[in-house]
């Protein structure tokens, strides 16, 4: 390893060590120009920080990592900008790590982060997660823990997600004032937080509507996206006798919307004619779809910067009690041409 | 820090220290059920695995890094799940990095490498990213790159890509065929390889079919997509003396569909009766845009497994020569509405 030291580089710049420790770091204060000079003289010396051995010293890997169910969903990568617009100001490394959706998974990564290759983590859960134990264990291990979007709710830290009852009754009133008589809920989870909270929602709105709360109507799409749009499929065209035929769909996850437009489209069912639709979703293709879509679109951005925010308050030490910081910021909803 | 050993939580659970090991690495050889008693009986008698002193022990962190421009994007999400499967088979862990399409970003993510972070890297570069320095630094500290899809040809490491040139070519072959008279070509940098090989297809095909090739129709769209939109809308109005009406679009990224979609639609220009529209896209949700849009739809997660295969037998010291491995996957044209 080479022994060129940042005060080593400063010197051969003429520029004082913070400057060039801000420049390695990609600091906003820190000009383009004097960057690319730190880093052309600093590949010209073979400078290479060590980070473990950093961390070691001072218990601080300068990373934060991010554990969530996937990435191809415009929530998430609006979020993760979200966390990676302060973690730049902070200096500080962003890392991702997918659970893709497995609680076995989750629960080996955080075991991982327990050996400090992390100061902090943010965590929005899998669906298979149904207890915080293997957070817990984390954050006994003093590794500060924030959710943002779906969290545990035995787990006592700092939480950022969005009114996600509210939305939920908000989505199914705008469908019942659309005149829709029989509502399904699609839901990817029995579990997991915002599914239980948009659910209740739905059902509180049935209910003020004095419309029936059919446990027939909340349907668990799971699998990919065929297995899915074949439930829809089965949900949309299974009537039992009596019964009127579904003619209205929230959709609680925007890995729904592709789904149930196919399935939609494979029953000559038109949208919105025989069927409303709206999702829970930050697509900015939602205005282009065929029919285009209403959604309920969720301050992503904000949630990712707000809980990074938290994160980086409990990792600095400053004064405040990360198990009752709870932020809920509000969504939106965006009537298009699907309801 | 905790002094269990594998050793000691195979024996509590009277299971081999191999199987115990391949468990909490969460291997597809141990069923989920064994690796949950291995999780919670870890947990128990609170076994943490220190990798930063593996790393130094076996120089091995059992990590590789992936450092991308982009996470909202069809095809790199896809392409990280080829990576991702097989790294799980390899029980490695991947970590994601976002260079934000920064030339400095990317080459301090490299530089922070350097030390002993990952075992080895796959890169796909940022649009900024003119020449390969960065990487040839890295690679000489004997730290393995692959690139996929996006590559620095000064760099002579192993790549997988896409037959860009052909299927530049075949995009904009398509368009003629459909008695396109003039045809605009949507690219995010003029130096990226990608963005090069795919213009010089586009090229190709109109002077075989001797239509002019003009560089006013070769059209640069930086910044965010309200900009990108008011780019395309520029070219789209801007008609000099003589000239025809642009009535033709291949936008080489997906991250160009949206913009496109609305510059179109703001400026009442019907697609395909107008104006016809090709873009390089995995979105799942192409068939459903108002048009269906056409696509050349790349194997983007074969592109992932093939270059994350590559990187291993690499980091294994397989007997194989990184810097002539160049791998080129096919890529299809879905004919949609919008052409």
């Amino acid at each position: 390893m080479s022994t060129i030291t940042i005060r080593m580089l400063a010197s051969a710049l003429n520029l004082s060590p913070g400057t060039v420790s801000k420049a390695l770091k990609d600091s906003y204060e820190i000009s383009a120009e004097t960057k690319l000079k730190v880093l052309e003289m600093a590949r010209k010396l073979d400078y290479v920080p060590n980070p473990y051995a950093g961390g070691l010293r001072k218990h601080k890997s300068k990373t934060i990592g991010i554990v969530l169910p996937a990435i191809n969903d415009s929530f998430f990568s609006l979020a993760i900008e979200g966390i990676e617009s302060v973690a730049q100001e902070k200096g500080y490394h962003v890392l991702i790590y997918l659970s893709h959706e497995h609680y076995l998974r989750e629960a080996a990564i955080l075991k991982d982060f327990g050996s400090g290759r992390v100061d902090g983590v943010l965590i929005s859960v899998a669906c298979e997660t149904k207890e915080g134990g293997h957070i817990r264990d984390l954050i006994r291990k003093n590794v500060p823990v924030v959710f943002f979007d779906r969290v545990c709710d035995d787990v006592k830290t700092a939480q950022v997600s969005t009114d996600d009852f509210q939305v939920g009754y908000t989505a199914t009133k705008h469908l019942i004032e659309r005149n829709c008589a029989r509502i399904l809920y699609l839901s990817i989870s029995e579990s997991l937080s915002i599914s239980q909270k948009r659910m209740q929602g739905y059902q509180q709105a049935l209910r003020c509507y004095d419309m029936p709360v059919s446990p027939d109507d909340t349907i668990l799409c799971m699998g990919d996206a065929g297995q899915m749009e074949n439930i829809i499929r089965h949900a949309l065209s299974t009537v039992k006798e009596g019964d009127k035929r579904p003619d209205g769909i929230v959709a609680s996850v925007e890995k729904l919307v592709t789904p149930v437009y196919l399935a939609c489209d494979s029953m000559n069912l038109s949208i919105p004619e025989d069927v409303k639709v709206i999702c829970f979703s930050n697509m900015p293709l939602a205005p282009l779809l065929c029919p285009a879509l209403t959604t309920i679109t969720q301050p992503a951005f904000e949630i990712g910067r707000t809980a990074a925010t938290l994160l980086f308050k409990a990792i600095e030490g400053k004064d405040f009690d990360i198990a009752k910081a709870s932020i809920t910021l509000p969504s939106v909803l965006m009537v298009r041409a699907s309801t």
